[in-house]
């Protein structure tokens, strides 16, 4: 079983996205493509301890991502 | 459903585009292809707490960007 | 014998990975592929001497893997 | 309509050139390719407060591009 | 001759391997692929002055490497 | 007109290459590629303010390349 | 003539690497591929002031190369 396998059971479930750089992001996870490219609803940054919600979608471009959990 | 199909939604919306490096852009969401290369008309640039429209359309090169959102 | 088939020997063990930043993670590595995408189950953060437990699968992005070791 | 296409609008008129780094160009596109590297005549370079002018065509590489904007 | 050609008389040898961000690891290089994933064995890890022993099987990611020495 | 055929027109002569990191070379461009990567004669170094000859022929790799000007 | 051809009149003569982060080396070339992935035998690390003989061949990986003179 390959690891982007595995992220299609974190579909449509809340995951947190850390970005390179620093900033995160949480949300739900709606659609991700080989690149890791990812769309998240209902999410939230935290950019250290401050926390903006961004209404609607946001994508983040998969070579951002660093690491994606639960 | 991909990412940039969901993209598609947000055309000729405005949107927030973080880049890396801390500069971001607020704009019309005009067009973008596959390597997110962007570009926004009506488009400020906000770097910290400085805000500088940009006239015309602005490309944001797609390897800058760290994230979209409306 | 390549890398990627020496990485086998350590699936279903814990590893620890370090990443470009600063930032581990220790897990029990459950799957990867050969861009060294990595899911790590049972896994925990290990950011300076913080350590933070991240439930369920962590999906690690291979371009941030520096190391990876038993 | 792609970005690419878009910025042939740009071709022979004054653009700011934002690079990774900081370092800024303004100048007249006179030609760019796929990969975004872009030809500017009359050109000045823009680093922080200091501009300096140069002379004759200055070719920036494309993977230092952030954004392109009039 | 080739440099891969070259780093195969190091094979089974001690080497001193450098990655980009400053962490060095010294290890028998058990096995290595073309784009310079190396497998270290009775590695150390070197940050600085502090030096980690690393049991087992080490995996360097070859875009990690800078250089690679006896 | 692409701009690697308008970096013809530089073949020869003196130019000014600036490289991510921020060392700069002076050189007469004796040859480029599709990468950009540059061969400099009769080139020297700046590094801030300090300015270094470096003899016979000098490649510089074209992904350290910011830009190219006269 | 390309650069890569140029290089080749280098081939068992001293040169000077510099490498993205600021470590430098001086030692024979004694190959080279197209990734400009170098071997350097006699070699020694400069990194600031600090020079460091290295003892048999040094790979430098390519894509951390900033330039090659002599």
């Amino acid at each position: 079983m390959k690891p982007l396998d595995l992220l299609e059971q974190s579909l449509h479930k809340r995951v947190l996205v850390a970005t390179k750089g620093g900033r995160s992001f949480r949300g739900v996870l709606d659609a991700f493509d080989q690149h890791l490219n990812l769309v998240l609803s209902s999410a939230e940054e935290v950019d250290q301890d401050v926390v903006t919600p961004r209404a609607g979608v946001t994508l983040v471009r998969g070579d951002s991502v660093v690491y994606i959990s639960p």
